[in-house]
This record gives C-alpha cells, structure tokens and sequence, in this order.
C-alpha cells in the first residue's frame, strides 16, 4: 500500500486507532459526570459544523479534536450510569472490540459465500442463544427453525409480519396483491413498531385489532378470542398476533401461553416481543416467563438493550425457517453462485431480512457471551433488577410519591402524588438539570415517570443519587 | 467502575484495543496474500465453534485468538485488492475509526433528544453530499427535501415505496389498507432489492411491469409510458417507478430525464437508484449521469460500496420529507417529549426509516469526507475507472475473450469465446484457485464474468495480476 494516495497509511491507523481507544476510555471515565442530556436547542451544533464539504482533505488530528469539542457535548449519554430513560441501549468493552473488528474485515455477508464465518458463527450464536435463554428447540437450526440478528425489533416484527402474511394467503400478496382483508391483533399496549410493519406490510391501520388490556396492562385473552371470531364471521382473514413479554409502558407480561392457544386455534401467527425482558430470560428464576413460548412462530428480543451487546443487534428466532426463506427470498442471476455443491443446504441469511446486504455482527455478541459467560451476565441483570426493587423500596416509603404499577423485572413506574402537571414538571427540571435521565408514559390520562435501570455501569450508589435529585428537584418545585 | 464484577476494566480495554487495532493493521498488510474465497463447505466452520454456549467468562485474548484461528480463514476477503466480484464493499481506515467511535458512544440516535449531535451532524452530512454529487438544491434540508442514511440502497428502496404508496393514496393504504390495484415500473434489469421492496409493501408481483431494456440494457421509455397507459385505461393507479445510474449487471445507465418526464406525466414517483454508480457524481466528467435527477423524488447511492465508508451506509434523499415522515411516522406516549420548545422543526430520524432505533452512522462518512476531501475522494474514483479502462483494453488485445457490453465507468463485462460452459468452468476454476474474486451475470441465455474495480487498494499491478490468472486458468482448462 502507497502513502502518497490520500489513503491514511497502516502505521497512521496504529497511531491514530491508539488515540481513539483512548478516548473512549476517558469517556467512559468521565461520562459520569457529564450532563446526560445536552442543554441544547435544535441547530446549535449545525451552526458549529461547516456549511461545506472541504475541498482537500484534513489532518486526522483535528478531526478527533471536532469529535471532542462538537459532538461528544451534544450527545445524550446512553452510557452514563444516570441514565434511566426509556429502554437501555447499554454495551460493553468486548462488544466495542467486536464492532471494531468487524468494521476492520468490512465484510458484506448477504450470502454464506461472501463470508461464510459471517453466516455460521451467526448460526452457532444463534443457537447459543437458545440454550441460554431456554426457548424452544424449535427456534434452532437443529429442528425446522433458526434465528438471525435484525437491526432491531421493528425489523424483526416487519419480517415476522411478512412471513405470516405470505404463508397464511400461499404467497397469493406477494404475486397478486391483496384479494382479502387481513385482519392483525395487538394490544393497546403492543410497541408502536410493531403497529408501523403493520402499515409498511400494506395492513392498513383500520384492519389492526388494538385488544384491550386487564388492569395489569396484560392482553385480555377473551377480548382477543371475540375479535378474531367477529371478524372471521365478517368475512375477514385473522392473520397475525403479538404478544408481548415486557410492555413499553410498564414491562406487562402478556398471558403468552393463553394467547398461543386462541392463535393455534384460529391458525394466526404468533409473534413474541421480548425486545427489553428477553434478557431476563437468562436467570433460572424468570424462566417462568417462558410459559407458552413454545406455541409461537416467532420471537425476538434485543440483546442491544440489556445484554451488553452494542447497538444494533436484535435476535429473531422463527420455528419454520421454511416460511420465512419463502417469503423474503429473490434470487437474481448476480447473486447466484455456482461454485459451491451443497448450495441446497447452505444458509444465505440475505433471505432473513428487509435489506439485501447484512454486516458481521454476530463477532460482537459472540464476544460479549464469551466475555461475561452466562454467569457474568446473570450477575448482571439479577444486579439491575435488585436495583430496581431497591428504588422501588424507596418511593414506597416517600410520602410524595408513588407507585402507579406494580414494578415488573427492572422497570418501575412511579409518580408524585401532585397530578399530571406537577409531573411533567417534575420530568422537565429533572431533565434539563442533567444529573440523572428519565422518561415517562401514559396509563390513560395518568402521566407518570419511567425509571429503567440497566446501563452497564449502574450501582447502587446512582440509585441513591438519582432518588436524591428526584426529591431535591420536586422539593424545589412545591417551593 | 470496579472491576470485581465481569466487566472489562478500562484499562484492559486500552490493552484489548490496542491489541485489536494492531490485528487490523496485520490483516490489512497480509490480506492481498491470502486465498480470497476461504475454499470449504457449508459447516465447517459451525464445526470448529462449541455446540454449548460457555457458562464462565473467557479470557480475551483466547477470544483474539480465535478470530485468528477461525474467523479469518473463513471469511471472503472483501478488502482485498483482488476483490472484483459482485459491487464492491471498500472501507478506509478514517471509516473504520468513526465506526469505532460510534460503537464506543454506544448512543440512540430515533429521536434529535436521544443525541442532537447524532442527528445534526448527519442533517450537516447529507447536505454536504448534495453539493458534493451537484444533486438537485430540493434534496437538502434548505429546501422542502433532505437526506438520511439507511443500511441499504434495499431499505432505501421501500422507504420510496412506502412514501409513494401512501402520498398517492393520501394515506388511505396506512390506514385502510389497498382497496385499489397499484402498480409499479421497473426495468428487467433493476435491481432485485426494489423487487423485494414492492413485494414487502404488498403491492404483489403480478402489478410490477418489468419493462424491457434496449439493446444497450437501458429501459426503454416508449414501452414505459405505452404500459402506464395501458394500465391506467384497464382501472390501475400507476404508483411508482424506479430508474437505474448503474445497473448491477452491467452498470447500465438508464434515461433518467426521459423517464422523469413521462413520470411527472402521469402523476408517478420516481426513484433513483445509484447505488453504485453515485460516487462516480463526485467527479465533474460524470455529472452528466444527473440529467433528469431534477425529476426524481427521490435518489440513493451507496457510501458503503464505492466511497470508502465501511458497510452499512446509504445516502437517501427526497424532495419533500413530510411525504416520507408522514409515512413512516408514529407518535405513542413513551417516545413524546415534553423538555424542548421547538420540537415542530425538530428532525427526528425515526419518521425516515423502517427500523426505530439508529445508529451514530453519520461519523464514519464524516471522517471519510474530511480525510479524503473532494479531492482525495476525485482521485481514486478516477483511478478505479482508468483501471477498469485497462482491463478492458486487455480484453479487447485479446484474441481468446470478448467485451460483452460496453464498459460503463468501473465495470468490465466480459466472457471467453468458447461459450457459457467454458465461462462457467472459468469462473468456478478462478474462484477456487483463491487469486482473484470475480462474479457473473448473464445477458438472455450469455452468460459472461463482471470485473469491478472499486476496493480501495486496488492498483494497476493488480489488474495485471488478475489478467495474468484469467489467462493461466483458461489455458488450463483448455488443454
């Protein structure tokens, strides 16, 4: 390789691949400290970024410099042990590597031959998954079924949409178009992702069932079983149903086994999303969660959430890999291969997804399982949920707060007994102030506050501090 | 952080990632020698990999050590200056340092509050694309368009898909379902992605006219407009059409500004894929592809493939994004916001894309654009394209192999004058042999061998080399 060609030479990339490493560890070292939410309006970093692209190319130095100096204070500090919003997007140094290594071999593996350890280390951890979890048989390469990594569940609920949808009509819509009306069943508490591959599948938001859910926010299992009836005695086709282990909102349990058995009764797809409390699933002592699991057709959980595993990386488990190859499969003449025998055999993961084109991102889950090892990770997830019980504890013994829905796994929902608008307030200040993150939800008109806990680096001591800037804020607030 | 708990210490991870950085750096300066396609069968590779995931942690540098052992002599070595087979898949060091440092941030980037630097900064990206390529001023956010990085020129396709299904049918499909035949144009030699795209949006094989391409593989606009008409006299809605800059089998350019008008006649969307061919816009003695782009609603090209920026990166744009967000997008409670004001200007990247969540893609095309420069960037596109010039000058000097269509910038089709089994066995010899990668396609029953030049160390002894195979091996089947 020549230097003289615009290329950054390998012994820059040595030196300039040994600053980034370091970096990163002095954001981890001070990430902590960091406002986790940039206070910050819409354009501010726009206007620090040149209008327009340079000409010659740039010194490297001054490129990590504009990382520093622009970007890193406007981010919002997902790895920050103070961030308790939404759902976790948590990670770990050997995902990091792994990342980093795939970056490096910048392998494309839409087929087994354009990188056949791409597909079969993804197959092997796939099925590691599996055992780890304790899903069905079924969902492994063993029996009729497999999993593959989707960039997220929205993806993973697109496909499984799709595959029901053509198996369920013979593949008649992906020749013909829709002839029927395909009728799909949700919660009202079902993600909203699920909702949207709904609308991209051509569903049409009028023919999605939002089944109510109980007072504990779990699909009720009679509603759903009438809707189906109703609608098949109205000449429409029920087609596809999604539970949910871990709601958004509240981390409800739908009754997975109950709905399994309305859906084998009325041949309806059953899709699991267990994007956040999938996880879980790794502790002996929620196994229990599994309960119905096995009457699925699908599953999917994120172990880019709770599982150390950088952004993105979703794991999709169908029980008929047949069904889902049928429908997401297209074979031009450039991507034939006629080098290779037992092609019959032969796992081309481009057949599992949306996109054409796939990166290796099974190195950094591999990487993160054999880092932790089951223990390691079991350790950490019974460490976060025991947090959560511990900032539940709290708000249970303040007279100004409240819980507004039992705490379900790491998630604990919770409010000040002040109404809606001192808690969007409250939510505001707590925010803006930048010391801790918190997100919040809706049970009917009741506004109340999300407090996840499951960043990488979270202890006890954050629970605590975070508890603390909860009263210190709303304290200032009844001033 | 403590280290007593499973996770890698900060200062084990500076250890790891030096060591990772300095793997990278190995493989960068021995992959050009190693065979390109790893020569086994499907499930040996599984073999090597435990069938039981572990249950304690491993050390990390046993894990290295397999990356070495088992990952690497399985992969298909897309980096290698011996890589001419499908389109390529170039990275550059300055990408796979953004890839690194998005890993580390480990940010969400679905909401502008989930990281504004994440959004802002590819807001900034994307415009400086557009200048870049001369794309037309009503793809940037200064006009009513702007532009988004997907995964792939594939998820890019359905995102136009859906945004052109719904805007036609004023969200009737979203919300009620088809209750009309749509349908859409594509040539016979589009791309089986936008095929994938319009099967995924349920619009169905039988209502995709596969209009057929002259004899230079160009769609052929007066049968375009003849089957529009037709179909809109037998009660169809023609919805969608997409024009190639740079088919996959031939880098054929269709009539873009021909197409655009007879698009904007009848009230269709046009979609531009250029996947490839785009980064060719960069240079002033390509800008002439752009005619007709004026026309289009929306253009994609891939980063990823030819410009240096490690896969997944595809530049997407359209000429009216509340089309497309008012599509895709989807508003429950948990993904409100209540801490900023201006949230009405506000981008968020969630509304233009499949998946919710999103990852800090914009450093890595930051970094290649400010390394590189236009300048830099000018170069080694036109040094692959004199290059592929070359190799066809070598083609046509030769008295055993013919051209097959003519070159367009990087791509030389070609076959031996022995027929399509010897061109077969060719190949399959060729990529066995592990010197060079080279792929096929076929014109009606031709069959004939594509040589790309796009990986970004490829030089002229390479092309020489890559002859000098062509020819041992031909002259070997031969005796």
């Amino acid at each position: 390789m020549k230097e003289q060609n615009y290329h950054m030479s390998p012994e820059e990339f040595r030196k300039y691949g040994y600053k980034v490493i370091d970096e990163i560890v002095e954001y981890y070292k001070k990430v902590e400290e960091l406002p986790i939410l940039p206070n910050i309006e819409f354009g501010d970093i726009l206007e620090k970024l040149p209008k327009r692209p340079p000409l010659e190319g740039e010194d490297f130095d001054s490129i990590i410099s504009d990382v520093k100096d622009i970007i890193i204070p406007g981010l919002t500090h997902w790895q920050s042990p103070n961030f308790f919003a939404y759902f976790p997007s948590n990670t770990s140094f050997p995902s990091i590597l792994g990342e980093l290594f795939s970056a490096g071999f910048g392998v494309q593996g839409m087929l087994w031959l354009t990188s056949p350890a791409c597909t079969e280390l993804e197959i092997r951890v796939m099925d590691w998954v599996v055992q780890l979890l304790g899903l069905p048989e079924k969902f492994t390469f063993n029996d009729k079924g497999g999993g593959v990594i989707q960039d997220s569940a929205s993806s993973a609920a697109l496909c499984a949409i799709i595959a029901a949808r053509e198996s369920i009509t013979n593949s008649d819509i992906n020749k013909y178009g829709f002839n029927k009306r395909l009728t799909a069943y949700v919660s009202d508490q079902t993600h909203s992702s699920v909702i949207k591959g709904l609308k991209i599948a051509g569903i049409g938001e009028e023919n999605i069932c939002y089944v109510k859910s109980d007072a504990e926010f779990k699909m009720d299992v009679s509603a759903l079983e009438e809707k189906i009836k109703n609608d098949r005695e109205g000449g429409k086709t029920p087609f596809f149903c999604c539970a949910t282990i871990g709601t958004t909102s509240t981390m409800a349990i739908d009754p997975v086994l109950e709905i399994g058995k309305v859906c084998n009764r009325y041949g309806l797809w059953l899709h699991i999303d267990a994007a956040m409390a999938g996880t879980a699933l790794l502790c002996d002592e929620y196994k229990y969660l599994l309960n119905g699991v096995s009457l699925a057709n699908s599953f999917c959980f994120n172990p880019h959430k709770w599982m150390f595993t950088n952004f993105d990386c979703d794991c999709f488990f169908v029980d008929d890999r047949k069904k889902l190859i049928s429908a997401l499969t297209i074979l031009p003449e450039y991507l034939k291969n006629i080098s290779n025998k037992s092609l019959n055999e032969v796992i081309d993961y481009r057949d599992w997804q949306i996109p054409l084109g796939r990166r290796f991102r099974a190195l950094k889950l591999w990487f993160v399982i054999r880092h932790y090892g089951k223990k390691g990770l079991e350790y950490h997830i019974r460490k976060h949920i025991s947090l959560a019980a511990l900032f539940e504890d709290i708000v249970n013994s303040s007279n100004d707060f409240e819980i507004v829905s039992k705490r379900s796994l790491n998630l604990v929902c919770f409010r000040h007994k002040k109404g809606n608008d001192f808690n969007k307030k409250l939510l505001k200040e707590l925010n803006l102030k930048g010391k801790i993150f918190l997100s919040h939800s809706t049970m009917g008109d009741l506004f109340f506050l999300r407090f996840c806990v499951g960043q990488s680096y979270t202890e006890r001591e954050h629970i605590l501090e975070a508890w603390h800037h909860i009263e210190e804020c709303s304290n200032k607030l009844l001033q």
